[in-house]
């Protein structure tokens, strides 16, 4: 008995790799653990009798560096997880028992690009330009893509080019493009189940704001139930037109955490 | 223009997790740094003027704890690693610049799965059974299951459902089931890609032996540039009979890292 | 001008080490973040042009393993901490505020050792043995010691010995000796600043019940406003009966944590 | 039988607190693990029965942070540590078992501080300013202090006042005050024992040449056997102009580290 996906994936797919390299002194918020991967032990160090030697690993990290998702957990209004569940009810023996990473079914989901800045034919938005609603949905129509229920929406602003860069890619007194409520709130409506951008913080920040505010986090994790994914590189796809595709993604499955660095797929068909 | 793969997505598919929920306290090899998670801040520490607040996470583990991938930088044979790659050299600044976890493409392949332990009519194998060729073999043949080049070859020997009881996962006295040289010799020169097991070390270790002699190792990661996956979960595919699969794996894309934390999903069809 | 303190210092004097050498895999409590040291970075992986090189390390620990002191934000009673500071209040943005390690002036005060172990002339006591308060005023009778206010008092049951047992050390199953509360209110009336033990957890372990129930914890940094120092090395100080001595600690200026590892030193005019 | 040592002690001293607070985000050198601090467990998080409850804290840093000592295995000349031990033989299993910190008896010496920033009449000597010789010694005798075999060496430049003002302690662009080559091998003869300083790298730095260049670290470590502190808090013993003093220190005694994070006190007889 054969199995149609099986079939389709045997006669060839491609792998766009949406995650960034793990290295030391990447640029990522202040706010959280910073990534460190040191080698504790190297070949050599303990050799067995017959000449066998292993290396291994330590890494240490906050869950909201590099490319990761938010887990629903991660963000709270007025004391409330979506839901509204209890912010400090879900935090049994500390660790967020309701609504953390763990509660994060893989997802094997339609995936959609809308490239704002190749629309807009520039190699990047501004640091304080706030996508608008038009400019999206004209992005949209240009791609001849549509948004559909169960979607993980991908939103290109060309800040992701910055990462290699280290620090301009935090933004700061630059800000950083992307969307903002407007371009949130119909994305909620279309029942989208996750989105993702190629920025720090996924939405706009306003130059010189930081993380103060951040409206489309509450909008979709608190209010809408839906996953954020940040720090993508969007870069492939976007040169090579993939507006549509399977997005594969498996966070790491921690229990209570509010969130684990990811490697997101987009995934098509060979030829 | 559709896409196959999408298609066939959009059609319904179902994603079996093999990994392991990551906990602190779990049974892992005592060579590896533990896993270990905290949140730092929780809701309510730190609350913006509009009533928003955030959560997060600090991680350390070891690369080679709860189900994971062997790089092939992980095991050198007499100084040297897959490809007659000197070992000491693959290490530059303190990291395996060569056969490191980075250079492991995200998979999207053919999997399979072995199961020996139901082929045999046992909850779980013995702590000293080495699994045989003819097991094994048998096992494929009942299952009518073939092994191709390039597969992805998951074998089940019962010995993970000891995971949630803690130490006896790690075996030590008892041993711990697995393939030896004979049968990893066979899958070798059938070209596999890469290869897993729902026990801590993949391979077959000896009552009382502990990690010390691991020839499996050798001959997958030094050899053969075969990868491996442990302390896989194989249960539920089991129950439901799934031997041939697409399984995706994609590990986090650290920079010079001898493995990974990993969940792999085995993706087929519904219906 | 002399310094009188210098003066005697340099007619000499001796240290004893009163903590015990930080290794991965030392005994310690499972309810705390264990021990790992790594070196990151060795001679040679990065030379400069002179031919210089450095190595450097990275550690991650609990704040309560190995010898540490534990300051009185590390144990609340009925919502309170030591003062009736209201111990949710005392944490602020995930640390503690109050009554925090860094809130611990260095120590230099009179010592005494009480050792309870050679006055009973053994080795070290069993594991259920609760030390009366005859027990330990007969022992400083015996030793012609007294406790004084301000003292940092160090009690000797032996069981320290088992340190480099491992597990054994944690007690578990056959309890750990030390002081319960009659000797606590006993230490506590005559107004000492600290008081330490060679044991994983200070005071008297039943066999079996773990760290289930602690309270001389609670009589020293919830009532009394005591500073407990745990897995200490009393060994030599014990060889060389040196009953009282000037007691150096300082624990690392950690703002926040409730605990520090330290070395404590045992000082005492030469000749 | 009294002790001479603790009758001074007990008529009276003080400590003078010489380390800097160990917090999240305190300026420190890139190229170390940077230093945090997590409560993982809060009061309230697992409520015993009784009413009891403890919290505790996970701290994952570099060696070299904050105030530090540098052990001898810290730096090589040319592959070789202190005495001319192969750097590379010295270290095994990964970590250094010769000239470890774990080999540095714990401080209890005569102290002399060096108030070169007093002694020139400014706040803090400027990034470019290297401390000659003459200026070095006319810094001591002003003082009345003489520097003598077996000493600990504490030179303040002044900078240290930068600590609290994050980024601009490191330096960088500005270079940072110290002594060279002159003063350290003058200081070298003298035989002192180790010897500190209120910056982060002891030494001179020039404007712009980062830690590239560290020759007083080869002349101490590597030719002489002379401990460095790094990054203390000289502040106050300047202002009470406490010249001479018992210099107190006891590293964390990490098996095979290079370093210590270390709480130095100067300590003086009271009035």
């Amino acid at each position: 008995m054969t199995d149609q996906l099986l079939d389709v994936v045997s006669a060839g797919v491609r792998a766009y790799d949406l995650a960034r390299e793990l290295r030391i002194g990447m640029p990522q918020s202040p706010n959280h653990p910073p990534f460190w991967h040191v080698v504790p032990r190297r070949h050599g160090d303990s050799v067995r009798a017959d000449g066998g030697s292993a290396a291994n690993d330590m890494i240490t990290t906050g869950t909201h560096v590099g490319t990761h998702i938010d887990a629903l957990a991660h963000v709270s209004q007025d004391g409330a997880l979506f839901g509204g569940v209890d912010a400090e009810e879900a935090c049994i023996g500390g660790r967020y028992v309701q609504h953390g990473v763990h509660t994060i079914e893989p997802m094997i989901r339609r995936g959609v690009l809308v490239d704002v800045a190749a629309h807009l034919g520039v190699t990047t938005l501004d640091g304080d330009h706030e996508i608008t609603l038009t400019e999206f949905q004209d992005a949209l129509n240009a791609q001849q893509t549509e948004v559909r229920k169960g979607d993980v929406v991908l939103i290109r602003s060309g800040w992701g080019a910055k990462f290699d860069e280290g620090q301009a890619f935090v933004g700061g007194a630059t800000g950083v493009p992307g969307i903002g409520e407007a371009v949130a709130r119909w994305l909620a409506t279309q029942g989208i189940h996750a989105a993702g951008a190629d920025s720090i913080a996924f939405e706009h920040l306003r130059p010189g704001a930081g993380h103060g505010l951040l409206p489309v986090h509450r909008l979709f994790l608190v209010e809408s139930g839906i996953y954020i994914i940040e720090t993508m590189n969007l870069e492939q796809i976007s040169v090579d037109r993939v507006y549509e595709f399977t997005l594969v993604l498996a966070p790491l499955n921690i229990f209570g955490a509010t969130g684990s660095p990811v490697r997101p797929l987009a995934v098509v068909s060979r030829g």
